[in-house]
């Protein structure tokens, strides 16, 4: 099982790291590539039209602005595809929003929030987890682990007399 | 292999008519049921806490103005879930878009277009072809039939002397 | 009388305290929580579900981003419960504040302004006073100084030759 | 018992009068009056400031546009006013909304969504019930009778082979 | 001929600034007040009426977030009211811009831009001079020599070679 | 005393004469001309150039879309430029109004709502009325009989049993 | 001298067919063909590559909602690309207009209003018209034609005692 | 071959210079000028109709907030005018945006990015390269090297183990 992971620029990598880190806790692969839709056309084709045979099952692709990167992959691959908006310098991010999830019918693209590497990842996770069982377990443990956290971090408040 | 299809009400019926379309197309089953996260939380929790062991394998969450139905749903099952923003009567579904999108991290939603039913329908398939080869052939197929469809569609503009 | 808060994160803290340095000025109990609607979605319930029993009067909300936090426990409480959108790092709380205050009909939650933590409180207290009188006198008393201060801080500037 | 409801406009009566049907059905009295923040100042500050005397315990204010009837209404009453901003012929009410939501500290008015007449009523009611256990107890009668009729829709749609 | 200057808080006043500095350039004299339209709206309804009687011929009213201070003041006073829209923390100033632009029909605010305090001042300059033939002649120079300012600029640009 | 109209197209004269029927009721003379800043940009400068000398003492500009008109003749006249936005097909007015309201210093625009054609020409009476006595008294009249119609209005609805 | 229309779908046509009559009025050749980004990558990609060598001089293309259309030709043409943002059913063609203009750096579309067809058109004719002398003579003639026209509509509505 | 550059205020320079950098480097000419639409109109009428006399083929206009400068430029000129809109300290570039690009029909402004004055200039010459061949194969150059570039960091990305 591997997610193939791509990004318009290398300026988006702070953002995509943060969903390498999650993918990696969940034992799951992935390859990260630089590729930009306007930038490098053929690129994109390229690897989009091979994902498949090249073993990905699931595609992040985050970039920002008119952010047409998860699109066009989407277009040239029967996988699922995940769109990560990018804040970028303007408009905070409501163009990188739209422009991915806003997509016509045909060609879908499960966009998450803005700037949200973590939640690109876990859905990933559980797409993946849909074929591989031990992901689902471990998904579960995740959730649990995070709804403990959670309860820890309010109990320590209450105790400390947070409020 | 069967998608959950759940709406806030029954006036997001029309709109999820053509998801239920797309997948009966693909021949998966699906269940569609009318919850609200906000009128019945106490079915939201049953419906998604159980999903999973129903065999449920991908659920579709449509709902407009704030859509809590998505993220309630996801908070409580490791199923894939994708969210549905539905066109309210005001702000022209921007509120509904980023009601679901905007997910904090932890518990993702794979959203797609405001009022974007067909293109939830196809993602849920995507999602399931990573399990079932023979979606992932259908889905090719599908994709290819699209492309010819509007290739024809643009030869017969252009015979009919469009231009 | 007591007012229970909750907040999505711990990171919404500086926002909440300022809510809490209200209630204590006006002398209204208050216990608060960190719980969050996708994170710890069965404390959100067993919170909402046992407020009314717990001598809690009133709730306030505190989220961000796709904050269903406010509209969860809505659903799972006869209390009023006040929603306060929290800014988030992306849309400026343009998403916070359309998810809190966009109810569909059944389910109100009482909005504020985004970040606007004092007046949650404010609003606790004015619901609160329909109940006991002794809020209603220390509101108008608060609402005298206020007037007192903005006229006091004129005074001063025009005597200053401000302009 | 008893709700004021204003509204700056005869043309807002269709909206608010949903909000009547919510509080005659919950048996809770309301007067209705047309007061505009703009065209009748002193009639609103009149009516504020009488409110109390006069029996009321909480005010539902309607307007649309630059909607400042609520503002204006909470500046000259401790009582919790409600502020239902109404969709106006351009901008899809988010002007209207941001006018009511984003009152500066020290004067909260507790927002409803774009048009939420009966979220209105059901939040004045929801106040009312602090005081009077025989509105906590219709409250909670209503949400069971919501969820019912959810479940009950839900059900003849799946009877009725919805899906 | 003067102008009455009038800011909902002392947080305003770097704004506000910007406008006396104008007026005073132009030799109009001007009163500045804080007054809020929410926290002393007697005080803001007791300007507004003896405004006209006090000498005022022109009122700026300068308010962030849900800004009524214009409205409210114009409610009150025949005399042309100019609104200056502050940014506030969130939003970026649209809540303020909307809340003192689309005032309803029957009383105008005579609105500028977010923080477009320089030109308050100069609209209230070209009201009066509607009036004052001399501040038509100043208004004259002063666009005469702005003209010339942006030429100097222009030409020192050049000359040092800008491009 | 006379008002310059212009719109920036024969299709926004709807508009525009809900403007001249308040300046007839005042009695105020106007002058209304069909002037593109884009297509006439000629006629807009020979228009605003010699607006003084040809006795207008206000000009109302009412334009759509990139609505560039009335900072155009702002910025060749030194009278007081009142801007209309007008709503177009798309965005809602949202592009007329910031296109007109955001004007940079140095040139000011007094903006009203979008489509704000009665408060525009009431606007331009309270800016002659700081010279002509006889409309400030009109002004008064009209605020007064503006504030009896809505009580009649309210008053009327009451007997009527209205709520 | 030939310009290249493409549009998203030929549900685009509508809108499209003005940008044709324009062209048309000019003597300026055009072939139009619907190629979807997203249904017929490799058709678009095709176009693009093969348009300079084809005798397209500069391409228009139209697209709606996620509108990629554009943007993905520019990837792959060194011709200039209009770029149409077509209004689709939701956010009133914000999300076209996004996706079409926020390019990033290195691939420029050159965008005009949403719904702008004739604009794309007259723009397409501006560009042409730097090789073409014709065609620039042609465009004032057009420009001066157009100055006329509005003249001749302000002249019409003045003797018609439009005012 | 040259290109005007006109910017509103010597502020944008820092954006309007990377512009320049862009056509240096393609050995275009250019001539940048501070232009103010609003405080110089006859600098900017002038300007714009001796333009295609000075021998400039394609003008570049950067402004901000109300960003009327492309627009008046284009009313004045048959030449292609390409906009770019600059971000100002509200509003995050909005307004520039919709001022510049929703041009009514007849007169077009080719619009970039917010800020993106590199596009701008690669677009001029893109306009520029329909009539110069020797800019046409620059620009395929200036492709290719970008195309190369991203694989370049894609490939170092790698090598470095970035995923």
């Amino acid at each position: 099982m591997k997610v193939g992971i791509i990004m318009g620029s290398l300026s988006d990598y702070p953002t995509v790291e943060r969903a390498e880190k999650i993918l990696a806790g969940f034992g799951v692969d992935y390859e990260t590539r630089i590729i930009s839709a306007h930038r490098t056309p053929s690129v994109a084709e390229e690897f989009a039209s091979g994902a498949e045979s090249d073993g990905i099952e699931v595609i992040i692709a985050a970039a920002g602005k008119a952010a047409h990167l998860a699109g066009v992959i989407a277009s040239y691959t029967p996988l699922p595809v995940i769109g990560l908006p990018v804040k970028s310098s303007t408009l905070d991010g409501l163009d990188s929003l739209l422009s991915v999830v806003q997509m016509p019918n045909g060609v879908p693209v499960a966009t998450v929030a803005i700037g949200g590497a973590e939640n690109a990842a876990l859905l990933a996770v559980q797409i993946l987890s849909v074929k591989y069982a031990e992901l689902r377990s471990a998904m579960k443990v995740y959730k649990e682990s995070m709804e403990r956290e959670v309860m820890k971090v309010d109990s320590e408040f209450r105790r400390a007399g947070g409020s």
